[in-house]
Parts: structure tokens; C-alpha cells; sequence
């Protein structure tokens, strides 16, 4: 390919993704998807299948995490994958908000259906008592605290484990809303309700940590609404984020459970004094879901923006072959991954056999942060050409290999600074007051307005104007900001 | 604890678990999970569940072996949990090796029960087609395959998951068969024969690598008869290890599934003619089982023996606490502990409020592999006491705490290299060759021998006095080993 041929193909006015985010949004969503091969829908109703790129994203957010949770003091476990009807049922709230979309195991063979060609789940398999696949396991390993609980000694107890759950969903999005999903639950138990509220804040702050170092993706961290209360909480604590078409997506939840599954579990423990008292519990998550956060807050029309403390890829290198010298640019790919490697980052090198354009937008596609392009010039001169991937040609560098090397943190740190910023930015631009529910009515009957509404918390509340706003517009209160002193609570329409 | 007491509790002649190996073998390493606290049977049919400590060190074999695929080229993806069963219905062998023991899932929602209390699957809400629990993945990672696979390019794919399947099994035992059990599967696809081969050998090296130099526990490599091979395999390759009761325990496999996957789910690849081809297929994996088979490995009368390159925790600090300079004492291991960690090594500080003998005998229990005491005196001339788990007294050594920080690589060696050593003479002393099925026969027959027991592979081809002694005394071929050219076949009891 000739210079001039890129130069043309940089400059080509369609944008990678089609339809735009202003066309389409949700198509948007599915394509960016599709084009940065991060996952598909499974031939399992409602369930994904996360492919390597995308799977790769959610590793690191795993290896990231799990030390923060070490640090705090987090034991990882293995809980079963099967919970017996008869423990959902133990907290009716919590069963109230499960019950219903539940993948539920009733035999345990198959046969050959006597009827017709296959299998039938056989009738003398049937069990007694039938399982549902975990949604959540607050009942299992509530189940288990109350033999590992005894004695104020084995308070706090502080559990984790990293899986998947499942739950019957009608409507999916891939990573938005799938029957499987992945996700670390925590489930902590401790001697009174201070223990539990500070373990909910805690946790909510290591999200939001997380969510801005790594994410470079900022929320509002604030508390639930009664009604929108995890089933069988106390409180639930969140951090709402907003996606560039303005709605809001949950990205982490903890909730401060009380007592309410140590009764119904029976976790109980002896004080110091010998008394026995019911322990207070919690549970916290987040979940793969903040994939399809990561694509609606930082994509653009060309693709996936990775940010590039989690990339999968922070370096893509694309050797620049024309048939001649192309030995020497393969070496010097070969050795750039080598180095970056040795030096800790995550460096790809697109060795396939495809075009350099085809490598080129792959990589855009797959919001890869950094793309260096190597060229027969380039390698004579010791040098090569790097571009950042979220602001594209401005950034483009000639510049030594050594000086790139060197450079690579701060490039890393500049681009996500610049990606939290923009963010940030437009999350303030995007949240409103209101001062009544007459102003709060309006905002949602305008078609082209979305974002987070923020309006008084006492105007809302017991008043049927406000429920009636929420079923007409699909709205719904997504937090009561910390910010706010308690006052305010912020409405939208979410994912 | 005064010092003679503490020597007392040394000597004491009483092993920490009973029974004894001798006593009871089975009784004996329930006892051993039990004390060391590694898992406990859940309150779901078959299922276990694994506690913080035994869930470490599976974490730690993760940890290992996953950077070891990642090298060889493997990438990691998730498949859905559920499998229609339509899909496995599709290889006539794999259904059959596996309907019989299958989660059936048949509704998706759970309602009141009208009879009665509690609830029950609702019947409107049943499945046209049901699923089953992934008891392995071949079927549904076939069908992924037949869509990623386009062209010779897309070869080979190397694919893995960390997860954990699901086996309806009637007779259960922690760790060595349970209902759901945690493995990895690796599922790869080649363009032709050789390259699946190669691809199983490979792996099966990677293996025996990982079991030999993490888990200290040797292995005999060879391939399964017909009978014994994977529901759908060509050919199935596995690594036997022995337990001190006799018994084998098949720690891995691999399997070439040759044509049959990609047949049965439409594998299919362009080669670089353009002719139209299927692929060659493989799965391999080991699980959580190997877990069980380093308790039966290693452990002692005392219980556990942690391999130390492995071990959750390699060194466990001991803090001996008199009422009297206890805070220098705390101090001092609060150091240690540190300085350990940043030198890399897994340390965990005793801290709990309980007996110097009770964290001693825990310690043991739990197979910590170096065990340091650290006294007020020890403080006091900047000294600590150290001991081996494995050899006990014998390796008491009390030296300064730089010598033993810059000693505990080898000490970690040694200790490792003694384990295998031990266990590799173990096996061999208990590999026994027999000339004929007479003598197979009286060696099951003889009630005081188990072991491997190796016979010429053409002796028991076809013979049905051998299918006799299968049946019999409950025996296996558990593999023709490599080693001796195909000619031999073992022979043995297997967990």
C-alpha cells in the first residue's frame, strides 16, 4: 500500500461502525460489539459467549480487583452452582425478585424420548426437590455461615468468589442483560450493623476507585430508593454511570443485607460476654455488564476506546510490509513486542497475513490505545510511528524506539486522564435540575432530551404524580447522591 | 505454654488424625480435609464446597498453569454454562457417556405451590427443548468452532475455560468425584491429524511439567485402551498417578477427537487450494480432583502435606506469646511477615487469639510447608526457629532471620525435590510386573497388595478371563505408558 493510499484511507469520511451512535444507538452498541469481536450471542437463549478479545478485558479486570479484595481481607471460596429451591424461599423479598426467572433443574438423566427422535429428561430422574442455577447466592452461603460463624472470633468473616450466575431475562443485550453472567460476589458477615455499613461504603468506594484508575469511567455514588432495593436488603449503595445517549447504567452494587439473612439462615454468634446475637450481613458486585459500560462511555463511531490501564492490547504493533525488506521490519516488530513485553506492557503484534489497512482499522476497531506502525524507513532509521487511538491523527509521533519505550507511561497515563476527563465532562453537562415534578415531566416529554435529573428527594416522595412519571416515561430513580447531603435524588432511564 | 510443656506436645505419641492411613485409608483423608479445612460437602446433592484455604491453592494452580497456556498460545473465553441438549445429543458416544448423569434444566420459573408450602417449577413455564449443565463442553464449543473456523488461516485454534461442570454422580467423595467440580478445558482445532496429535502429547508434557515440578507428584504418561477412552475420542492420552493406598488416580487427559466433533458439529475449513475440509479436534483438562490427589500424595498422619511451590501458604509464623515481651514478639513477626512478602513468598502471620500448641497442631494440619516459632528470646537475639512440615524435629534449625530469608529458596527446593523424590519411590516400589493373567490374578486376589501392576499389552487383548478380572476384583487398565513402547499395559484400582 502506498503512502498516499493510507493517507487516502485515514481521511475516509465513513466511519467504521455503522449506523453512528446519533443514528442508532443501541444498533451502534451491537456492531461496536460484533466489529471488536469481544463477544456473540450463544445458541443458549439469552446467554454470550465472550470471545478471546473480550474475555481477556474481563481477566484483567479480575486480576486488578481480586488484589484490592485481598488487601481488604477477602477469602475467595467455591460455593455450588445449584441452590435448592427451599433456601431461595427462605427470604421472602428475595425470593419475591428471583422466583421468577430462574433456570430450574428437575431430572437428573436423560433417555431416549420413546415419542420421537432425542432425548427426554427421564421421569424416574425426577429429583425431589428441584434446584434452580444461582442468580445470586446469598441463601447458599448463607447457608454456610451459619456452621463457619460461632463466635465473635470468626467476625468479620469476609467471603468472595468469582462465577457466573443466571437469570431467566426475556429481553437481552449482550454484556447489558444476559441470562449468564459473570460477576465476583462478596458476602461478608459481621458483629453488628456499623461493621456492615462501613463494609457497604468501602466497597463502594474500592469500585468507584476502580471504575476511575482503570475504567477511566466516573459515576455518582449514592444510596437506592427503597423500591429499587436489592430483594431482601436493608440499603443498597451503587454507583450510577451515564452512557453517551444518556442513560444511566448501574455499574456496582453493596448492599447492607441487616439481619434479615442471618435470621432466615441462622447466623448467629457468641459475644464475648457468651450472648448470642444474629451477625449483620452484606454482599456486593460487580459484573461483566461494565463491558457494555466501557463501549457506551468511551466508544466512538470507529469502534470499541479501550482504556488503557485494562486493554487487553495496550500496543498493537502493524509491520508495514511492501514485499521489500520486509525481513528486516518483521525483526524489528518482533523485537518491539519483545521489549515492550520485558518492560510490562501488553504488546500484540499482527502478524497475520492481511493488508496493513485491514490490520489498521481491526486495531481501531478494537479500540486498541496505542498503534505503532513500523515501516522499512522507519526500521533503518531506529524509529517508528505511533498514534493514540481516541484522538486519532493529532497524536500521531515519529519517534526513536527507546524514546517510545520511555514515553509509554505517560502516553498510558495521558490518554487515560484525557478519556476519565471527557467523561467527567460529560456526565456534569448531562445531569439537570429540576425543581418540580412539572419541570421533571417536561425533561422526560421532550424527545430530544436525556441524561441524569436530578430534583428535590422530598418531591418526589409519597406522591403518586412522580409514580405516575415513572410508568409513563420508563424512568426510574437511580440514586440518592452521597453528594447531595441526602436531599436530591437523581432520575433516569437505565439500562 | 512453658518450654517443657511445649516439648511435651511435641513428642506426644498420638498422630493429629485419626484414624491413621493404616487404620482407615478413606476414613483417613476425609479426616485430613476435614482438620486442614480445605472443604466441606454442601447442602446440594453430590456438591462440595470448597473453603478459602483449599480454594487457594487451586488458585495458585490456576495461576501457574494458566501464564503456561497463555505461552503455548492458548486464549481464554467463557461458553455458556447451560448446553441444549439437542447439541449433545449430536455425538453419538458423547451422549452416551454422559446422559445418564446430567443437571436437566426444564422450566425457567419457580411459582407458588397450590398442594402445599414452598414452591415448585412452574408449568407454564416449561422449556420447548431442555438444557443440561455442561458436564463437559465439546458440543457447544464445537458449535462456535464450526462458525469461527473459516479458512486454514483461522488454524489452529487454541480455546480454553476455567469453570466448573456438572456430573450427576450417585457415589461422591470431596474433591475425587463430585457433583459439580472446578477443571479447566482446553478445546483446540488443527487442520489435520498430526497437529491435533502433537497438540495432545504437548499438553500431556505441560502436565506431567506442572505436576511434577508444582505439585511434587509423579506420574506414569501412556494412552487409554478403547474402553477406557473419552466418550468421542479417537485416542486418549493420561497421566496415572498412585496414591499411598495403592489405588491409581487418573490426575489429566487429553484427547484427540480426530474427525468426530468436527463431523457431528460442522467443523469445517477452506484450505489454501480452496478445498473444503474438517478439522481435527481436541479437548483436554485436569480439575479440582488433583487436589485430592495430593492429600493422598503427600499427607502424613498429621494430616496434610502442602507441596511448598504450590502451598497457599509456604510459611506460616507462629508468634510464642508469654504474657511478657509479647509486644516485641508481635512486632518481630509483624516484620517477618512483611519482609517475607516483599521477598515474594506466601507468609501468613497467626495472629488469632488461641494456644501456641493449638496454631502449632493447625499448622501441621494444614501441611504449611515451613513452620517458624519465633519466641521472646528469639527476638531478642534477632533469631527465629524454623521447621520443616514434611521431616518435622529433624529440620528444627534456629538461625537469624537474614539467613533464613536468604536460605528459603533452597529450603523451598529441598523440600519440594524431597517430596517428589519420596513419592517417585513410592510408585516404583509399587509398580509390579506380572508374566501372565494367572499372576494378575493372584496379586488382586492377595488382599494385602494394590499398586500398578504392568503386564504385556497382547496378554490381555481380547481375552475374556481378563474382562473376568476386571470384574472381579474391580480393576482397570488405567494406561499403556509410553515408556514401554506400547508393549505394556497398567493395571489397577482407581479412585
Amino acid at each position: 500500500m502506498t503512502a498516499a493510499a493510507q493517507q487516502k484511507n485515514d481521511k475516509k469520511p465513513q466511519t467504521a461502525i455503522t449506523p453512528t451512535r446519533a443514528e442508532d444507538f443501541p444498533q451502534w452498541y451491537q456492531a461496536v460489539i460484533k466489529a471488536a469481536d469481544l463477544a456473540e450471542n450463544a445458541p443458549v437463549r439469552g446467554c454470550m459467549t465472550i470471545k478471546p478479545y473480550g474475555f481477556a478485558l474481563w481477566e484483567n479486570m479480575q486480576r486488578v480487583f481480586d488484589v484490592w479484595l485481598k488487601d481488604y481481607g477477602i477469602q475467595n471460596c467455591a460455593f455450588p452452582l445449584l441452590i435448592p429451591v427451599s433456601f431461595l424461599a427462605k427470604e421472602a423479598e428475595h425470593v419475591e425478585g428471583f422466583a421468577k426467572e430462574c433456570a430450574v433443574v428437575t431430572h437428573h438423566r436423560l433417555e431416549a424420548n420413546p415419542d420421537g427422535p432425542g432425548l427426554r429428561p427421564a421421569p424416574s430422574a425426577q429429583l425431589e426437590e428441584p434446584y434452580v442455577v444461582r442468580p445470586t447466592s446469598e441463601t447458599i452461603i448463607g447457608d454456610s455461615m451459619s456452621r463457619w460463624v460461632q463466635s465473635y472470633r470468626d467476625l468479620p468473616m469476609k467471603l468472595n468468589q468469582w462465577c457466573s450466575v443466571f437469570r431467566w431475562e426475556m429481553r437481552t443485550r449482550l454484556f447489558l442483560r444476559t441470562a449468564e453472567f459473570f460477576w465476583h460476589e462478596g458476602h461478608c458477615a459481621f458483629a453488628d450493623h456499623e461493621g456492615a455499613k462501613t463494609d457497604c461504603l468501602t466497597i463502594l468506594d474500592m469500585y468507584d476507585k476502580f471504575f476511575t484508575e482503570y475504567l477511566a469511567m466516573p459515576g455518582i455514588k449514592g444510596v437506592k430508593t427503597p423500591d429499587e432495593r436489592f430483594p431482601g436488603a436493608d440499603e443498597t449503595y451503587c454507583i450510577e454511570t451515564l452512557m453517551q445517549d444518556g442513560k444511566a447504567l448501574q455499574a456496582a452494587t453493596t448492599h447492607n443485607l441487616g439481619q434479615n439473612f442471618a435470621k432466615s439462615c441462622n447466623i448467629k454468634y457468641q459475644d464475648k460476654e457468651g450472648k448470642e446475637a444474629y451477625a449483620h450481613t452484606t454482599s456486593w458486585a460487580f459484573s461483566s455488564r461494565v463491558i457494555g459500560a466501557l463501549i457506551m462511555v468511551h466508544g466512538d463511531d470507529d469502534g470499541m476506546i479501550m482504556p488503557p490501564r485494562i486493554a487487553p492490547q495496550q500496543v498493537v504493533i502493524i509491520p508495514v510490509l511492501k514485499g521489500e525488506g520486509d525481513d528486516a521490519v518483521m525483526k524489528a516488530a518482533d523485537d518491539l513486542q519483545k521489549k515492550l513485553k520485558a518492560a510490562g506492557f501488553r504488546a500484540h503484534l499482527d502478524a497475520r497475513d492481511e493488508r496493513t489497512p485491514t490490520k489498521m482499522w481491526d486495531a481501531i476497531k478494537k479500540g486498541v490505545p496505542i498503534r505503532v506502525e513500523l515501516g522499512a524507513r522507519e526500521v533503518a532509521a531506529g524509529q517508528l510511528t505511533h498514534v493514540r487511538r481516541d484522538i486519532g491523527k493529532d497524536s500521531k509521533k515519529t519517534e526513536s524506539v527507546d524514546a517510545f519505550i520511555a514515553g509509554l507511561p505517560k502516553l498510558i497515563d495521558d490518554m487515560h486522564n484525557d478519556m476519565l476527563a471527557r467523561a467527567t465532562k460529560f456526565t456534569e453537562a448531562n445531569l439537570f435540575d429540576v425543581k418540580d415534578l412539572a419541570e421533571l415531566r417536561a425533561f422526560f416529554a421532550d424527545a430530544g432530551k436525556s441524561g441524569f435529573v436530578r430534583i428535590d428527594l422530598a418531591a418526589i416522595q409519597n406522591n403518586p404524580e412522580f409514580e405516575a412519571i415513572k410508568k409513563e416515561f420508563s424512568v426510574t430513580t437511580r440514586c440518592i447522591p452521597f453528594a447531595d447531603a441526602g436531599r436530591k435524588v437523581i432520575v433516569g432511564r437505565a439500562y
